[in-house]
């Protein structure tokens, strides 16, 4: 199965998750204009996007099991799937959030939820439904599981990490106030492991493992110290890539500069610029207008930021690959698990 | 130990949460400025309430165990009281998000956090944060126990239930778009059992029944069964009393009318309208000035709402008390749990 058909598979299992749901809230006798509510946030704010985090899931458990995705049983098929869509539901909780407070106006070729016809403020408890469905969903699904308890204390623990990660970020980023003191590379790291890493890289793999019976300490905190990583440098990439990849290649136009973002970029400048250097910076960094924009790119590129990030990646994807190789097999992880993933982000960056 | 000692005991525990949840930030290397934003998240929207519903987690644990506070040990009233503020903490989440919702100014004497300096839309992932720590602390403090996830699924199911009265409650009353044909008993009363009577009376009940060991599906089924339509009476009273209560009596002064709230009072009035007086509700519900309410109290008067309400009243409590007399108590439940709680609402209306 090709990844087109894979990725139509998923999908089609979202739509029998929504029927669920719906029957969940029936059996509450909830007035059909709310279950109505429910059906279109569901759909609107869950699928739609790349899935990449829901898909590696299945691709995961393929690999650790050994099997392909069409030799599954639909049994078997449909939990899995289960756990990709969960982290899709998480991610939908944070995406409608964030749109709210970033005042976003499109998220994947539509407006965003909260400025969709009727919607508004609504969308708050709609983000809230979004996560409260996950649980819904695994206790529906898992609950006779002995590692049931395992699944849920890994989705709070990566949602409370997540939220740390976006709270770093709103207190870091003030748009209306730029303060580039307020930056710095520890920083950026955290905010890149807490908000993104954690439910990006290690959720999915974690979720699989559990599923699977690979549950040890040590081969979680394995996978970890690789993934945790490779996140980090997945979200430099993305911050490299705003301010120096060309709109055909990222898909889209960066804006990091404009909207005063801590990014990877300006705090390397920061570690380099002398005080005339500095002054362009504080007098250009966030600014709205193009100029300034324009200003900020040729001092990163006067700094040579582009052969920095070059001796980073090689640096960290040598690292890496380092690790993968020493990965202990002997409980059943599987080091293809952690290449899969390099390999996409490596080649991505090409 | 008299009421205001209980308060105090209990208050006095919050602030041994706080540390544990900053500590679990440190732990994580997260920047100091965040540590302090997540502390002031916490101190401003967690306690300062009537505390009611943590409260009445540590009155019926010691009814169940036949204790009194004082003869609690520190560890048990610890556990107990963890209980009682992850519904605290349950019950912030939804009203810093309700607040933004509602466009709320004030809430217990203060400004709305959304409203609070320097907050805004940050409001939302705080929200979220205050509900991420309950299972952060529910982990830390009962994942030994046998019915540590009896408490997880509790809690999700509760969550839930509560998004989906809010949602309800959002999609029904519409301040902009009056329209009285929207109202129903039906929904007032999902509303009311989903948006507060699951989280405010049977949550309580339920999480002081597992810690004592009284978890089977017919214990928690009495409980659920005269708990959710005391609930209900509660906000039957509640919006009895928001229209024809005394601003002494309530505390407040009441808006529901001006506010287009789906109450209790105007459901009843709709019953009974003509034509004439559904015309004068149509044209004087749900509008801002004093003399459009003054119209629409009037017509509830004439419409004899006290004393349908009398009657309401006094027919809930009698079934109430004579489902309570009911209750079996041979697997270790006891009626006075529950008479505890009516007595507190009954008196409540004097």
């Amino acid at each position: 199965m090709d990844k087109a058909a894979q990725r139509q598979k998923f999908i089609g299992e979202f739509d029998n998750l929504v029927a669920e749901l719906q029957q969940v809230a029936r059996d509450y006798k909830m007035p059909q204009e709310a279950v109505d509510w429910l059906t279109k946030n569901l759909n609107y704010n869950t699928p739609g996007g790349k899935l990449n985090r829901g898909l590696s899931v299945i691709d995961t458990y393929c690999i650790l099991k050994n099997k392909t995705v069409d030799s599954l049983s639909d049994a078997e098929y449909r939990k899995v799937a289960l756990l990709g869509w969960s982290i899709e539901l998480l991610q939908a909780y944070f995406l409608v959030a964030d749109d709210i407070m970033d005042q976003s106006k499109t998220r994947r070729g539509q407006p965003c939820w909260y400025l969709a016809e009727g919607v508004g403020n609504i969308a708050i408890n709609d983000s809230f439904m979004l996560e409260g469905a996950i649980y819904i969903l695994l206790k529906k699904h898992f609950r006779q599981e002995p590692y049931y308890v395992d699944l849920l204390d890994l989705f709070h623990e990566v949602t409370f990490q997540t939220e740390l990660g976006q709270l770093m970020d709103l207190v870091t980023a003030d748009e209306e106030h730029v303060d580039l003191d307020k930056f710095s590379l520890q920083k950026h790291s955290f905010i890149v492991i807490f908000k993104t890493a954690y439910y990006s890289f290690y959720l999915p793999v974690a979720l699989a493992m559990y599923m699977c019976g690979i549950n040890s300490e040590e081969d979680l905190k394995q996978v970890r110290d690789i993934l945790i990583p490779l996140g980090e440098y997945f979200q430099i990439q993305d911050d490299y890539l705003d301010c120096f990849g060309t709109p055909e290649q990222i898909g889209k136009i960066g804006t990091d500069i404009k909207d005063n973002k801590c990014s990877w970029v300006v705090n390397q400048a920061l570690l380099k610029v002398n005080a005339e250097q500095r002054k362009l910076l504080d007098e250009n960094y966030g600014k709205k207008d193009d100029e300034s924009e324009q200003r900020v790119k040729k001092l990163f590129a006067e700094l040579d930021i582009p052969t920095i990030y070059e001796q980073y990646e090689n640096k960290v994807v040598g690292e890496l690959r380092e690790k993968i190789e020493q990965v202990d097999e002997s409980r059943g992880l599987k080091k293809d698990v952690l290449s899969a993933f390099l390999a996409k982000i490596y080649k991505r960056s090409k």
